[in-house]
């Protein structure tokens, strides 16, 4: 539409029934946004796989519903973070080929399959409760086409189990380290392996966990080079995180 | 320049030596900022007689002599905050004609004199220590032209010394109200007039004032209605915002 | 009474039984609140055509009432904030031309209609989900005779969203931008206009927001000049301040 | 038990079986509790006339009702505070004539009345959200034989009407101000009067207010002289420390 | 001025030349600060025998001489607390009687004696870094007459050592007690007395002391009944508040 | 596996066919993880006779049930905390034997009684709304064979009630002291006796305690040596903690 | 005096001047504090070998000197920490055996040398910069008769370090963890050992370390079982408490 | 020493004198830490090229000089950060071919010169104040082989200066963006942007920036996708993940 208006503008110019200087002025005053559209297809251009996402927490089953439909209809994949069952129900009714990740609470529509990339990313997790989280991360990064390795419940009071899993630890990509209470599996694992580890602190435990600032400090304050942090229970914004960095090392 | 481009272009379209898909193609790929002036302009248009202001916190006077001068040359009104004597001496070193106001700990340089507006803003101090911030409130609203009328000293522990100046408190067109400790003043003027509050938390006070916390949390659950906050010690913020809404008042 | 003990003394002056020098010494010793009414008339005069504001919150639905009540039964406008559904229904069967503004969790009452003002006020939100607090300030600013225009759903993570409304940003005389996660676009907006920007932080977003402290520190930080910073979810109190401006606009 | 002890070994001293020296570092070495009892009974003496309190929140109604029927089993007067509607129930029905303070939420149940003191003390509050707080501080200091005074409403938004009230908190042996938000009113009131202030903040509020650690923050940093504060909502321990303030006005 | 204004207004009734109803509506028309000097005697005779206090931190030295000598000119006692020692030997060289109280960094300038006061004021402290603020209470409780006992060095880690001084505690009139690190002093002497605890947190901690705030909570949070809290190190205000309780005590 | 691997490699260099040197090489270049079941023996040995722990909050009935089942199939005792009525039901439908606290919200299986040590710990509780903590610890210290004393409801607001405990105090080898509002009580205890005192702060309180933040600061804080602190509300923490000391005092 | 007090009422219930019957009840109106000397000797008994400490931090070099001296007049060993070095030198000017342990910042002075403990007590540090406090707890320690034994600069983003030095964390009868930045050592540590660990935070680290809050939160969430925490920087406070821990072990 | 133990063992199985058997079952029981060095070697291996970092903060300059020289004695390269003038000035007497990047505050010693890299790694910052910070990301990022884009002073209140850098902005393999006050531009740039941000919020600002604090929050909250957060004017750690991820693009 807008690039109609343009062609229309620049045929008038080229059939001379538009000076120049006319069609300088009409352009100058063109509204910033009239060339903005460049702007968007080239965010397109740039993410292209990359699902929209929707963040259900404080909207109604309605609006989730609605904001989703808008997207598929414009022909792009689908992630809905934070999302309770009775809205996840609401999405499955009107397009009963979404996809619902209970326990990482996200819904997915894939209309695109986004092409499968090489290498993985590990999502590791401290304790069992962290797991919602976890997957929240997992279903994010899986959703950009990443293969996702889990290492769940490796807290650092047993050390012998996360050091058990140093393989897949040191092969990966990319990491995204989930954990609660004083979060300080994100600096064992940053430690131990040569590649960028998003930290995630979650909201799991009590009293002066304070609802993961204990754990969200502590990962700011790793001692361990190549530790970066997102907002507690973050899920999603870790495994987009890690999945862009396993997207760069297959030269995307 | 940038227009000379988009007018060769054009003309080339007019010429037939472009043609009109080519042209499209060739202004999608503009780079944004090229279309960027308009909005510089408007900005200097909708900005004209504000100073342009230098927060010399954490630069040395070599640095905020350098960047003085370059507002200078530009032939803008300069305002300099936050300066140290000794930052102080260096610009008027450099430029003999800055004028450094002690107690606002600010320098100002006058190249275009402003437009002297009408109507006043009241700027209000609860301490004798509050009045440096007040006073960096009063010249940053004068050196966009308002007058400024000082009601200082008149904190709520003394409420009759405040009721005394009711009569500049009604008739201001603004009102900066500065205060530390516990920060009451904003919410007694805010009860006592109808026009726009700017509070200013100032970090005087001790121990549970936390460097301001208090009163910026006193002033911003203030129970009256019209009263807004700025950062705590912000006077420049206060004395500008204050001086936008007398401009305002101005018909500007 | 007051005024029945102040005419006694006057009398007895007029009729000599008091001495002038007496009844001077007897007015100085007349407690300071009886001449208090003349202040609130004084008031009354100041704020003409505000609507008396009810903060519903933590009141039962007979409390709402009986103060709506009174305030109509005085003659003036009404306007409730934070109203649940249920209160707004009992108000709706006491007063039924109560008007409920469901998003804006709001109810108004118009007893004399307020006197339509030139210009408007600009009411900005990032996301949907601040859409509540955005019509909260929507709501109060109408009240009081201020146009409204709104510009929703602009987050700076979109920034060509933002941009596109420019021209409606430019144009308004005062802004109410509603944020929470980061509030960044308090200081985008503030950056690209020259009029004054009351900053809302919302308590949308979750764990390092903390209820909304993250947007309300971000705010207060601002780089840009011109924004002042209301309490979080104070859509009423962005929306009165930024209205009051808008009136000054209007030489009121 | 214990005095039967001590007793056998006085009587070994009167009957010269055991050496005085013996004694007395028998006496030494016995341990400190033994002689507590004289404690309890001195502490007794000192508070004569106040209730044992009990503090419900936490417990369920079968504890209160068990602690409050030891209390009265000693002949004691009982008050308990943040008594929820079933808690107060349970007591009733165990103790009929206990009397329920709904809006303070208090229990009290007067064995022995307490004599009336001289004077008042007056609890003031800043808007009718804390009236609850208020309540619970003028039922508290009532049951150890205080009149209170009530000046409600009196937020220093509108401070005519708190002036309005000058009389009666010029001639309060000891005052109470309770106040949610920006918590102002104390200072207002410690700068009005010359008798000591107990500060309560109270929870009211949202957003900044922080569960009312601005208020809080904002009465600890009075400018007033005569203001000290006691925790968030405990209108309790306002009213009985304004109550023994008044006790001592009465010489006791 | 203003008594000349109302002469001149009564003058006129009384000669018959302003009929009393126009009076009235002139009286009710004078701004309200017209009155406002009764409310100042009022005051001053409310406080009669207090000194007016100069809080020198963040004044020059010549700040502080100036307002300390104005005070004196108006034949009032003076109190300057938190005052460094160049600033204590500038007003000793304008006031030759100045008073210096070295540790308790306050200045004292008698003109009127105060009337020494029946019974005393307790002053206890927990370690011997607490007595800078401890003095400080005790100068303060001294300039309005009353006699000051000082219990030291008695913190809650050696119980036996408060214990022995049980019979001071017991028999003050009121108490102030200065703590810093974890504040339990103030409960346990709390818990002794029936008297009221101005309970003083102070600075003196480290680490998660946080500078005094984990003695303040400590404080506000007391199970005993009948503590108050004034801010950190705010042994001025402490000790003001007992004296007055004391003065109370005296029927004042 | 790993074990399979690693004999195939010895019996290469028994039999010739691997020079030492060369072994040596591959086992240095062997993962860590490979020999890490050594270190989970180990671990067993030095835990011997401590029960498995599961920590119920925010795990679902089921995933306790099976967790629980685990644990008891390895033939080990299991302590479950924070455990609702609804999972204990659970756990007590499949494992008939197991043992629900209800005040400490603990479930205990003992598979291997414990051997029962010399000594005992004290479990102190500052009030009654303290229990639950203080019972947590009390199970869990019990589950390695502590014997546990309860001094229970000895704040020290009421100082003999806790002096009159002395010598259950004095005796034990180990305490843990549960308190919340202000916390003094592990000041007060720490100071009383000359061994280990682990403080557990609680979330009782109200207000400025801030859900546990006072008592923990004032038990960081502590003047008394000898006094360590776990989290918020963590009685199955101390009580472990003490636990170990006790049997440490047993030689073990 | 107290104790000639006591004699001679014995004496005169000796001689049958006292009736058995009113000793008792002048022994039971005895204050309190007149048997307190009891306690006095207990503890010492309790503690003997203790050294008595002196936090030399706000005090003068001529405070402390006094204090040490009073202290080594008793015959008790000195401890004095956060002792600069002007403080040091000054007591050993009056002292001059005293040691300076300047890295620990500490000065002992042994006049009873303590019995030297079995067993160790084992001191780790995560980082060099950990050191100083790392130190005060081995001097805390060593005071006390402990043998220590460092385990220095072993943080968790060198695993490999840290399990290099298993075998001494195996074998210590109790632990010493300090760590700044984000304190994951304590966890890790206590995940490896069956011992007590006390978490020692250290303000080392910047930013969001938030001087040494980020370590302690961490610590007091730590996942492992055995870890209690002391305040930031308080090496003394962990190095008394590990050694009274090693004491019990020795069975004392 | 383990190495010879180990071939000892080896040498008896080859000569048939331990049986395999055995072996294996004495391998199982080698303490973890004796074959620790594997994972040295391993580590290295990852990491070839990467400088080892020192943290001069809170280092005296012999220290930083002797961990420096260690470091440099491996044949590793030397990067030191947090260096003040004077400790730099003692690094390069003893290693004169020492660099110091003076605005950076940082040491670099290169040995082994690390490969260049394809790509680059943008560095954003907002205001000239964050320079440092930002230069601290360059020289850590260049340390590593990767080429550094610098776009400073692009702060969101000018949002036409950082527009104008958009292509250097997208074409960057990953970005390090710098910024205190409400660090916004994080979630801006972010917004823009399809590669991996990191924020590094800067303590500049003043007030309610708490150090660092607004920023660091508002980071972590940014509503855009891709956005990791490091600590407080941590610029090293955000240079050094930006570089891993460009590494990474370039199959490292």
């Amino acid at each position: 539409m807008r690039e109609a208006k343009l062609r229309e503008l620049l045929g008038a110019v080229a059939s001379g029934n538009v000076p120049v200087g006319d069609a300088v002025e009409q352009l100058k005053a063109l509204p910033f946004e009239d060339l903005g559209f460049a702007k968007v297809d080239h965010h397109r251009e740039l993410r292209r796989g990359f699902p929209e996402t929707v963040l259900c927490e404080g909207k109604t089953p309605d609006q989730v519903v609605d904001i989703v439909s808008t997207i598929r209809a414009h022909g792009n994949n689908v992630l809905a973070t934070r999302c309770r069952p009775d809205v996840a129900d609401a999405v499955r009714r009107a397009h009963p080929d979404a996809n619902y990740h209970e326990v990482a609470r996200s819904v997915t529509i894939t209309v695109n399959p986004p092409v499968q990339l090489e290498g993985f990313v590990a999502v590791v997790c401290a304790g069992t409760s962290d797991i919602p989280v976890a997957e929240e991360a997992a279903v994010a990064c899986g959703s950009i086409g990443c293969e996702v390795r889990r290492v769940y419940d490796v807290g650092v009071a047993g050390l012998h189990r996360l050091l058990e899993q140093r393989r897949v630890l040191d092969e990966a990509n990319a990491l995204v380290v989930c954990a609660g209470m004083e979060g300080a599996l994100a600096s064992v694992v940053g430690g131990l392996v040569g590649k960028p580890v998003i930290a995630v602190p979650t909201s799991i435990g009590y009293g002066a966990s304070f609802g993961g600032l204990a754990a969200l400090l502590s990962m700011l304050n790793s001692c361990a080079t190549g530790v970066a942090v997102v907002n507690i229970d973050n899920g999603y914004g870790g495994g987009m995180l890690a999945g862009m960095i396993n997207r760069i090392a297959n030269g995307k």
